[in-house]
């Protein structure tokens, strides 16, 4: 026991060293499940300055339980054991944390900031969580889920203007695009059964992308690709002798370089998170049929990327990236058509 | 009692008929506070295939029913009564609520999608709210507060641009709008004291207009200008001669009006929801220095007009519109600076 306290000691450290060298918010997942390692856990914190909202999460349905043990057999802790072993010796280690598990309490915890969050949200307890930080986990708690189903993203299909390489303007679908279009639909019908929700936005080639799969879209101007401003219409040829800083500009950094009177990477992940949030929300498979830059930052977003890389995630043309969301999957399977 | 029975179904059944023509949300601000009627509601809501959400707002803190009863003085119920007659009035009607007060319970109601919200959202119980619209209920109570403050929204001061009404671009202020500026330095420092949180763009026409200001700004390009898409840089007038049916499409129907490749009001009306939430979380006084849909869309919200108002909503040059966010006052009174 010692020796977990001390490493549960040095991860608060850790955490605390991301906090003081500027970072915003640290999660501390571990096993804080006493009074005692919560007590320190707020003390340490508390006088640095630092707020701490507890997060508990309690199932008490047998189903729910059996199943998360199943999906505890990809936990890296359990490669190299067989499943009924590790199955066995999870179980085993549920009924050690009950032996010391003291959990949040109405009285005792009236001051501080926390959310009891029962069976996958279910049902949730929420004190002291005013504010959009605190009221945004709140949310996003209620919104997860563990419903099996994928979620597809792609671009649009192609037209002359990416041929091209000419940015933004609404041209329609050339007929190779018009062919993606169609191999989507049987795509899509192959592999989904009927229940997809289709994300995209307004724009023309998008509409006739998704258009043969008929049904309801959900048609949505914050999945609009990144808005190229003045340079609308160009080609990152003509960006480049025609206004050489600006381009070099962007080389340098792409994903906080905002085109004049247009937006940044960072501008549309900004926006995106509404959209984020209704395809986590969503226990259907979910379809998003959008442009490169809109791709890039959902694909980072799923796959657990850093924001850095995003400008860099290979996203090609006529190409399905089909995500298996689950704790422990990450993957995007590409299948090009 | 059967008088009152009466025009709660009466209530409940103007607004099914609100939904059934098409309504996607409506609310039931009644007195439902015993089973029985709870009941009625949800067998008549769910034959027709309608979801209820419960809200409970329980307040058991003197401090806040005493506050709240003086609130109350500016209903509309009392206006023709003396505020000691009113207070023990209302003492009086909260004593009588106690009586057939029947709370939402954990066990009898498990089935339930319910929100109970304690003292001013202090602590909050929520079951079977997931989905994006029930935990957008969830986070708007979380943020929602009765912290007294100001609401500051205006233009940025004037440009070159707006003074030859030309869209889009990123001009900088002229000779008036630097003038402005150092006008609305005056004017916040004179009513504000030092509490204020102040939200803009990334405009240099917005960065210039709070610069005097100084402190800390929360620039978000959630709050850029409606974009004009290809018709960035004209005036109205040269899209009247160049593009005379766009401009009638625009002239018929501004609020979905979409300029090419840019957005309509309602476009910037979903972009702008989070920061919506950001100013209703808000507890400082708040100055948000934005754009002329911007701000149209912000004071429909803040002042509850329809949606179909937006484009009309009047709001001037050089003007700074005061909000006093609360209950009973949606009214927005204009500084001209």
């Amino acid at each position: 026991m010692e020796l977990r306290a001390y490493y549960a000691s040095l991860a608060l450290e850790e955490l605390i060293s991301f906090l003081l060298e500027g970072g915003d918010v640290a999660l501390l997942d571990a096993t804080n499940s006493n009074v005692d390692r919560r007590n320190y856990i707020a003390s340490r914190c508390s006088s640095l300055g630092f707020h701490v909202l507890y997060l508990e999460s309690i199932c008490d349905d047998p189903e729910l339980i059996h199943k998360n043990c199943l999906s505890k057999l990809q936990n890296p802790d359990y490669k190299d054991r067989s499943p009924d072993e590790a199955l066995a010796d999870f179980y085993q280690r549920l009924e050690n944390y009950k032996l010391n598990y003291e959990p949040l309490d109405k009285e005792r915890d009236r001051e501080s900031s926390y959310i009891r969050l029962f069976n996958v949200g279910e049902y949730i307890v929420a004190n002291h969580c005013n504010g959009v930080l605190e009221s945004d986990v709140v949310s996003y708690l209620l919104n997860t889920h563990l419903v099996p189903r994928k979620i597809w993203l792609c671009i649009h299909g192609e037209t002359d203007f990416t041929r091209r390489g000419i940015l933004g303007g609404d041209p329609p679908l050339n007929q190779n695009g018009a062919e993606f279009a169609r191999k989507l639909h049987d795509f899509i019908r192959s592999r989904g059964k009927d229940n997809v929700t289709i994300l995209c936005d307004r724009s023309l080639r998008v509409a006739q992308t998704v258009r043969p799969l008929a049904g309801d879209y959900n048609r949505c101007t914050l999945l609009r690709e990144l808005n190229g401003g003045d340079y609308a219409r160009m080609t990152y040829q003509e960006i480049k002798e025609r206004y050489p800083e600006e381009y070099m500009k962007r080389k340098r950094n792409k994903l906080e370089y905002r085109y004049p009177d247009g937006e940044s990477y960072l501008d549309v992940k900004d926006r995106l998170s509404p959209v984020i949030m209704k395809i986590v929300s969503c226990r259907d498979n979910v379809l998003i049929v959008g442009h490169v830059a809109v791709i890039r930052i959902l694909l980072a977003y799923f796959m657990d990327k850093p924001i850095a890389s995003i400008p860099d995630m290979e996203v090609k043309m006529h190409t399905v990236y089909e995500l298996d969301p689950t704790a422990y999957c990450h993957e995007a399977v590409p299948y090009e058509l």
